[in-house]
């Protein structure tokens, strides 16, 4: 059996429906991994969630970074409870992985899965595919500021964004690549670099050097006001996007909801270096007003194991996966939130014996 | 004639296809001035844009701010040419203005017009009847931050959101007194206090405690990704939503897509306290590839015009002009950005003789 490759798994589920949709995920990769034969899945579980930091007031335990380095990808459910300050929950425990991890790139495929409609008149559920590649270790995620004259009529509080060439920089680059390997080949630059006259400009300047090198790739750039009306008036002129850290993420959530579901999007935390682990997780949050009901909606998880796959290199495992799930949701077995009236095990269960033929 | 009302308006056309629709402003003006008989408006115009700027190297004369400030309202068009790079443009002309006279509040209501449809399927016209308010003097757009070690390897650039608590109270005050005249009364709050620690955290904590002197006013608390998904999946479900200078610049233009055009939605740059003037403004840019085209929809501006009316206290003129621009777009009178094939002129036209009925 020497051929058969093996890849070490972390899986952390966190809170809220994270825990369930994570449950069926494992499902899901043990079947592939039954069915396949040339690869071997060791998965570790890491119940790191709210409920422990308010018993210990940590998310993660002191050599929790150093144990997760050792794996080959991180699975990821979802972090935020009622009973934490949401700013606590997040630097707590996903913002520190993605940063830790130099997992720069933050990569969102968006496309109408068939048997899915977008809320959108006058379009084809083909006009939008897109990929949004999200800077996601600095800009205005990089936890610089403070607040000056706290609890006096003069409080003032700063938030800082940071940009440096070389964060900008791979991104970019990493967008190129991408936008290079798709049939369109275009890529859309965001901004805001009107109003926002430092890091922002830098973005724009960068982008156009970057893209003296990629010939092939057409480009155009937008303000990130303006581009919100451009996904929802006219879809088809995009193909793949680049944004800063707060852009990316604001308009990857617009981008799930125009696709149909916030549900089935997935998301990607990429260390393009490969010199740490990538972290692979639906873009849904925690939901906790459904949490326990086994009525979560587990196909962004499923889609985001579909990329995890790929990027362990098991791309036939990842094809195959991706094309189940898009029978399942092609042939009804559909969350309320997209349109059907499935519980989650009844969409997994679907999943399986889908993956099965 | 002692009980005819005088204003002063400073009209600034601008860029591109401001100079276009800002003309069609003065003669819809001039129609409500000779129908009303009770008020007369002086409208001075001041022909400040980048044309100016690459003769002079500067948008605002010297004494430009001074004499604008005795005005008691300004009427913009647009500003943006692509000769001029967007940040110097924006903060040679509209960005000190809004600063300088203390215009705090940017309101933006959004409604679907009579004759108009929005691109969301399965939604009544009535579903979508927001008003935006955004914070207009500070956060995002406070101007501070810079550039270091330009032109290396290792640029950094900042960009440095400033957060006062004056400044949002003022603001979220702002916001409840305006959700309180609606009859929803119902206000959301926009941050991202999950990533942003500091100023959106004091956003929370403001809103909140200003909360509890408007017990009629119910609230909710969206984050800006999750409010994108929001707005596209239960509009019916918002009417007066609050948030910073950035996000409320995203969240107002998605929300004009949604309502069917950028093109007929209107802007009002608030200085509450009156002690300087406020500004009105369609929300739409200078389009250069349209400009001199006689094509521009001129309903934002027209829009703009009857909130301008309404806040020099010409109740019954702003509701006559928006009653005539409703009786417009029903009638079939659109340009080609909301379905129809009318041009300018023809559209103001119709509006004129509407304004005589
Ligand atoms: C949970 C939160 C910190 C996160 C983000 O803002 O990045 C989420 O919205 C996402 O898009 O992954
Ligand atoms: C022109 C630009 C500076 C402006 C802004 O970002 O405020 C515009 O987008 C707006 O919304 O009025």
């Amino acid at each position: 059996m020497a051929d058969v490759r093996e890849h070490w798994i972390a899986s952390i589920p966190g809170d809220g429906i994270g825990i369930e949709v994570i449950e069926q995920a494992h499902r899901v990769l043990k079947q592939l991994e039954k069915l396949s034969k040339t690869f071997k899945l060791h998965i570790d579980t890491f119940n790191w969630s709210s409920n422990d930091y308010l018993k210990t007031g940590e998310y993660i335990p002191a050599d929790g970074l150093k144990t997760l380095k050792k794996y080959d990808a991180i699975l990821f459910g979802a972090v935020g409870s009622p009973d934490v300050p949401d700013h606590i929950s997040l630097w707590g425990l996903i913002l520190p992985i993605r940063k830790m991890f130099n997992q720069y790139v933050n990569l969102r495929p968006i496309r109408v899965l068939p048997g899915l409609s977008s809320p959108l008149k006058h379009i084809d559920a083909q006009d939008l595919d897109w990929v949004i590649v999200r800077e996601n270790s600095e800009g205005e995620y990089a936890g610089q500021g403070g607040t000056t004259h706290d609890d006096t009529p003069y409080t003032i509080a700063n938030e800082v964004a940071v940009f440096t060439r070389q964060g900008i920089e791979r991104t970019i680059r990493f967008a190129f690549d991408t936008a290079s390997s798709r049939p369109r080949k275009h890529l859309t630059l965001v901004t805001k670099s009107n109003a926002q006259r430092h890091g922002l400009v830098l973005w724009d300047k960068i982008f156009y050097e970057v893209a003296a090198e990629y010939p092939d790739v057409k480009t155009d750039k937008m303000l990130v006001d303006a581009m919100t009306v451009r996904m929802v008036l006219k879809p088809s002129t995009l193909d793949t996007i680049v944004a800063t850290n707060l852009h990316g993420d604001i308009l990857s959530d617009l981008a799930a909801a125009l696709s149909g579901s916030i549900g089935v999007a997935p998301s990607s935390n990429l260390n393009p270096t490969r010199e740490f682990p990538s972290m692979f997780e639906p873009i849904h949050g925690s939901a906790p007003d459904i949490a326990g009901l086994g009525v979560a909606n587990p196909v962004g998880t499923f889609w985001s194991v579909a990329e995890m796959l790929k990027w362990l290199g098991e791309q036939e495992a990842g094809e195959k996966l991706m094309k189940g799930i898009e029978k399942v949701t092609e042939s009804g077995f559909k969350t309320k939130d997209i349109g059907g009236n499935a519980d989650m095990v009844t969409v997994t269960e679907a999943l399986l014996r889908e993956l099965e033929n």
